[in-house]
């Protein structure tokens, strides 16, 4: 089987590709192919992989660079890349270009291949949602984006929805909650506090913590997110009908219970490293972003949501090395 | 006040185009000039007007034509021209040109000009909905097209929803119900029925009805239509927000109501001319559309619905001319 990432070095894009070279598998099936696509080359090594890695770098709004993508004729494709939020907003052109155009030169690529009907996963969004939100959002409330990164993302699952109905291939957006706790260094992300208040702390560090205690938000740890990408590469997407893009499970989760979660695991001095200090711009962005779902369809068609708060900072700590100080 | 007419040859982008020539205002601006553009001329006269017409053809989706067209820097601009749904199914390429590619080239034009934020209504379509559905649909019910037309249309709005908040221009969707009775012969739209059994047997000849009496349907009327459009290019779309399309209202009636009426106005010979044939291809696609709406936005926005299909009835046989033989 052959598997294209678009976006692979993202943070979640990486993360997927290293599963597949070293699991060297997707689902039941054999990964013989790997190419990583992304706009700068993806940090990633085939190491003792049996996976056929390529690397690539180029530009998704190019045509020619996605024709020969798809010439390929992977059979799953990952379609992570995107301008995020703020860029997206801050650069109109560059946010349509990639966001909108990027997306529709490779569902027209699919299209111009014969005989070739893949799998195409695609990563959707909660900004596609608008305020004012259901309280929790279900999976018939309406798509009202409020960035021009939601619009975008809302066109390309339209896109998805109508490719896959018409059957040219075989499509699902997941809307994937914030990934908490992100690996790495901090971002710029105005969401990028929810990781760095407990990230952080576990590395010894001071956190900013730009909002109150009652900021409830929608998060899902990175294992989650891998796992909701892997699910919809192999399931049978038919039962999903017309409807093909997915609010994903995550938890609905308050600043403060992150912290209180944050203390039974690591205890009280890692904790005491969170500085209050608010910001009334972050407040006001973030006050823009749902906080609470129902996700009953992707639950029903077999997506799991991380079970606790606790499992996701232990989790982190897991996978990073992290070594609270105590806990 | 500089008007432009997207769509003019069509049913209801003439009706627009003749009432502006006719009445020479649009609210309580005088209209001086009025762009009637098209893929074929309308078939339109100044006559007596003291509008300067000026008739254009062209295709929407060819970039200097748009450029040349919004050059103009009209004030208003009515974008209706699409291509409809049975076309946008069977031919791929040209609907996404038309219906996607022709709105963003149009909003694109629009972003071009320095210093010009024109009012911009553009007609969308009930077809952004899909089975299953709410009933009756409300303003926060999902959007989930069925068809590549409702796909291209949604699309239209969401870029509609995004350049206006930016301030690019101002611009509010109509979403219509079905126009009946539309004037003048019968069509080959699925929904041509709903129009053609009180169009034809009011002109003394027999009508095919190829669905039960119990369907039900959404519609309103031609001078409905009309006064939705007159509406939002007048009014102050500001109190919309971020959403800046609505459900227009109507009336929810079943075929068995809309005969009743016919009935009650023009007589049993009148009714006696519609032929039950039905045709199972025209029940399927029947099926899949929304049937009844709760257009509170709308309504609370000051959009009016037709009082009652009695009223349709009389409205059509005022305005044709048509005699029905007693009633």
């Amino acid at each position: 089987m052959k598997v294209l990432v678009i976006g692979a070095a993202g943070m979640v894009g990486r993360m997927l590709a290293r599963h597949l070279l070293d699991s060297g598998k997707l689902g039941d099936s054999t990964v013989t192919d790997l190419t990583a696509f992304d706009v700068v080359p993806a940090d990633l090594d085939a190491g003792s992989s049996a996976v056929r890695l390529s690397i690539r770098e180029g530009d998704i709004a190019d045509p020619a660079t996605v024709d020969q993508l798809i010439g390929d004729r992977p059979d799953v494709i990952f379609h992570l890349a995107a301008v995020v939020s703020g860029e997206a907003e801050a650069d109109f052109d560059k946010g349509y270009r990639i966001n909108l155009d990027g997306t529709r030169l490779l569902f027209e690529a699919i299209r111009a291949q014969p005989d070739y009907h893949p799998r195409v996963v695609y990563t959707s969004s909660v900004a596609v949602f608008g305020a004012p939100f259901e309280d929790p959002i279900t999976d018939t409330y309406i798509t009202a984006p409020m960035t021009s990164y939601g619009t975008q993302k809302m066109i390309g699952e339209l896109l998805l929805n109508d490719y896959s109905r018409r059957g040219i291939f075989d499509g699902i957006g997941l809307r994937l909650p914030t990934i908490v706790v992100r690996p790495g260094k901090p971002n710029k992300a105005a969401s990028g506090f929810f990781s760095g208040i407990i990230r952080e702390p576990l590395a010894g560090q001071e956190a900013i913590l730009p909002v109150e205690d009652n900021v409830r938000h929608w998060v899902a740890s990175p294992a989650s997110a891998l796992g909701f990408l892997l699910h919809a590469a192999t399931m049978d997407l038919a039962p999903l009908g017309a409807r093909r893009c997915l609010n994903m499970p995550g938890l609905s989760v308050t600043v403060g219970e992150m912290l209180a979660a944050l203390e039974d695991v690591a205890g009280p001095q890692t904790t005491a490293l969170v500085r209050r200090e608010p910001d009334e711009t972050i407040r006001g962005i973030v006050a823009g972003w749902p906080r609470d779902f129902d996700p009953a369809r992707a639950m029903q068609h077999g997506f799991v949501a991380d079970a606790s708060f606790h499992d996701i900072i232990r989790a982190h700590i897991r996978d990073t090395g992290a070594r609270p100080e105590s806990g």
